[in-house]
């Protein structure tokens, strides 16, 4: 045999002496098998003799979503359930869409930090912070704005034409709940509601006709 | 000199070898220097020599707040910024004051799970989920009550009489954000609550009114 | 159709654009599934479409446990085992009744920093640090005290009559190891006891025997 | 007084003593203060009351960093050094210019998963994992792929023309260690470069020569 | 019945009462279940009931490795994949051994921070920061050396007889990248290696046939 | 001016535009200045410009320590106290020394899981779980045994001659605390220590006088 073939196998033995433990475990990633159950840490993750680079690789955010809905917005996510690659990586991202006139509602990511970018056009953005100081701004293509987890913020078409964000999370899943939706789209008793914002009962009765909440 | 006290000495030593590293650097806690600049995990801590029991002791939970004011309620907390030994353990508490026709208006915590239990009285507590679940029900005394992290929440007094609750949070300061006093009783432009709430610009109008909000 | 209810539609068109992702994965708690396998993080998870509110509540803290006991008191928990809901979600609690003359004695939680606050009567509580510095104080209604995780701890009914007290972990499940059990009340062979205590060989006997302990 | 000014005046108060607590302390945020000594956690935190909108937001990734140098592309980071707002938020961005033959060298995030996201042109991309197998594609706008914490990557312009990435990190300071750089552009001697890689001397020689390394 | 023997009794009881919580869940410790699939919190834990002193003692370490390849050195791990025990513990083991000449090539470990300490001979290591500063040394026995978690190091053997170390890591499996292997001894297309390091065609060519890679 | 020169100061301009991030900033590692107080995360940061590789190599585990005292044994920590380099690098290191018939006596780690390795003589251990299980073994040379965070555990010279061993924590500072230090080696009051351990009042005065305990 050639003496670079002998070398060869022997590295590939030695190789295969130091190798063992890192091919065994959860290592670098752990691709979410979405039809096992959760875990508080995510998904128990698929086996990676089993995975491709087309687990790695999300093409979700590629198009502009349809924005002909009321908001005139709409936001397409990339978490763990759209894209397994993220689970346990404590990262995720979601492309925003508002349409002239389009508006993010104010809403809460329960379990996550943001930062967005925007891509295309301007758009207006804040938040208040749990001193109640309201932080807002008109952001153009290239800004960045943070938006720390759990904090009320929103998104609102500042151009006049369709703007377009890029929004990342350190979390796989930062949920979101939608102020409005929450009280007025929702089973809450129409009562609670008024009780617990100062809202009139005529407004909380309105706008649960308006969002098709009941109760 | 006799044995035992010979015995002792030895054992001293003994254990002055031992504990050198145990006496030095972080272990056990970190009662929060409040005059230093925090950082992302906690405040620096206080040096152990000088801290006694009382450091480790809180009494502003024992009495009941004020509650005669227009909710008729009062929260009052043990963060890190109350009682600086929570710094840094993960934990803190707050007592709840409800007196008859009182409510803790709708709220988030940013940065905590919170588990309530009723001490005297009865309350109606409820979340909604980011799912727009919505889970409410009446508590009595001794019953406990999970409002996770980051979700809209609410406690309303449901007996006639005064109510107390103890409630702890999975942090040294979970934050608050009264979500009424967020949008209406701070600098949040009236314009921007309606365009991103679906709210009146009336209803807003009003409320910006009877909470003291500006723009 | 009228005009409102036309919107109605429409919004909820939109909501359910903007929702997907948020009502799949964990986003906001992690119920124990106690039939599965636990992970270091936790239980896996029931889904939430099974949840009701009475998952969230735990009534088992509303009654003093029995404390007819050689120490006379008894300790009841609301951890993970007993009250899913905090599983993942870094809080539990438990509830402490002190007869007169009760003591929960010597012990450590492995997993968790504790935070108590007396409900009734007095109680003496301290501990002691990596440092061996000792805190302790009588405690009366409303005191909040802490206890560091893995620290020597215990409390003592200090009045005449019943006492009880909260008790909040940062951890779904702290652990308990009581120090005399563990040694004593269990099959840990008594010359390792005596060895590795200065305890004499006789009181170690004599403990095995009262403990209920072997070997 | 009017009466909706009395009650305005009621609720100020009311709402005064609910949120000192949430004033106080380390709540929502940490923007950082560079001026100040990093800890394992972060930078200390700057008072919120010397904040505004522009703490939040950053414009350093709105323009084309210049790529006429030899590897005819750069990286524009918006870690907390640039950005002090994600400081203890567990996320930041940076952007990626690849001009046509554009290369992001083979590097690694030490500290930190990456989710690259291409807003411009055509990008290839790819890494290897612990166990060595490789996975890499050529992505196109809108596409997204994950590289694991410290693990091998990198990322070549795949078309005609200058190619953008937006580049998230699950970390507010992901380090950047690149390969060739770490072992022909530093102070690495040549013989334990050679020694530890099964380069030829020769070819260490020359790249220490190439990318300005000593020794 | 003797008094000793009712006493022990009566404290049995109120142990058996004191610890019910204590015994259900994830407590102490999740001896891993490497039959269950993973999650990026670790193994699902195996029962305490079926676990034995054995599951938490390894004797894997205790004899020198094979060193009779080429780069005359092997690496041992105490992983969680051979040493189920350290699932969830944040900490794992390795031995390396060093025969004369013998060397641990340049690599990352992405998942952990290693601490060794020269167990017998010499043993030249190093790191390279994110800063490309170069930090190296030769050690010798008893002699302990930190190399922070992704950044390239290394180990040779700096003595005339065989060395070896114990290595310690801040996770239970930190994983594996061996710079040369990843590149070299993978299918990472040649082209890409050579445009993505600066190396000639020629040498990545070279090594592509010496360490067994293809493409 | 030679070809390669330029191409060397191109890339050396290219690579200076590549890593301004990486350099500034907490980024690999955080050398604790012990200077400056703690936080809960551990010490701040040395400055990487003043660093050489001496803050990253320890030496004070090389030598046998003295263990001419009443257990014959010594223990030597390199925590971050004595080896600043682990400072925030959630592990740490010490060395057992166990003269014949030499004990660590019964102790807990309240804030860290213990590996520990023997590298010479042969030593029983054994530890405690939350549920009383007893789990210990005679450890030769090369076995490895986990003593998890918070569990009583000991180490005892199981030969005839002077045994080794190297442990390591998941934490930068495990705590020490030595159960029967922490009773009657400290001013823990005697009454309070038989009231809640069932040890008799003659057997707590005995070990008071002979571990120097007051009270």
């Amino acid at each position: 045999m050639e003496k670079a073939v002998v070398a060869a196998l022997m590295v590939v033995a030695a190789v295969a002496a130091l190798l063992p433990a890192a091919m065994a475990g959860v290592v670098d990633f752990c691709v979410a098998d979405l039809a096992a159950a959760p875990t508080p840490a995510g998904y128990p993750c698929k086996k990676e003799a089993a995975l491709t680079v087309d687990d790695f690789v999300f093409s979700g955010l590629s198009k502009a979503a349809n924005t002909t809905n009321i908001i005139k917005a709409a936001v397409t996510p990339a978490f763990d359930a759209q894209f397994p690659a993220v689970n346990g990586l404590g990262i995720s991202l979601a492309r925003l869409d508002l349409a002239p006139g389009g508006v993010i509602p104010l809403h809460v990511h329960p379990n996550g930090n943001e930062v967005l970018v925007v891509t295309q056009g301007a758009i207006a953005a804040g938040f208040v912070s749990s001193s109640n100081a309201v932080y807002y701004k008109t952001l153009h293509k290239g800004d960045v704005m943070v938006f720390p987890q759990g904090l009320l913020h929103f998104q609102i078409n500042a151009g006049g034409r369709s703007a377009v964000a890029l929004v990342s999370f350190s979390s796989p899943n930062p949920g979101l709940q939608i102020t409005s939706i929450a009280l007025f789209g929702s089973s809450f008793p129409s009562s609670l509601v008024s009780g617990t914002t100062f809202l009139s009962p005529a407004e909380v009765k309105r706008l649960k006709a308006v969002l098709g909440g009941t109760n």
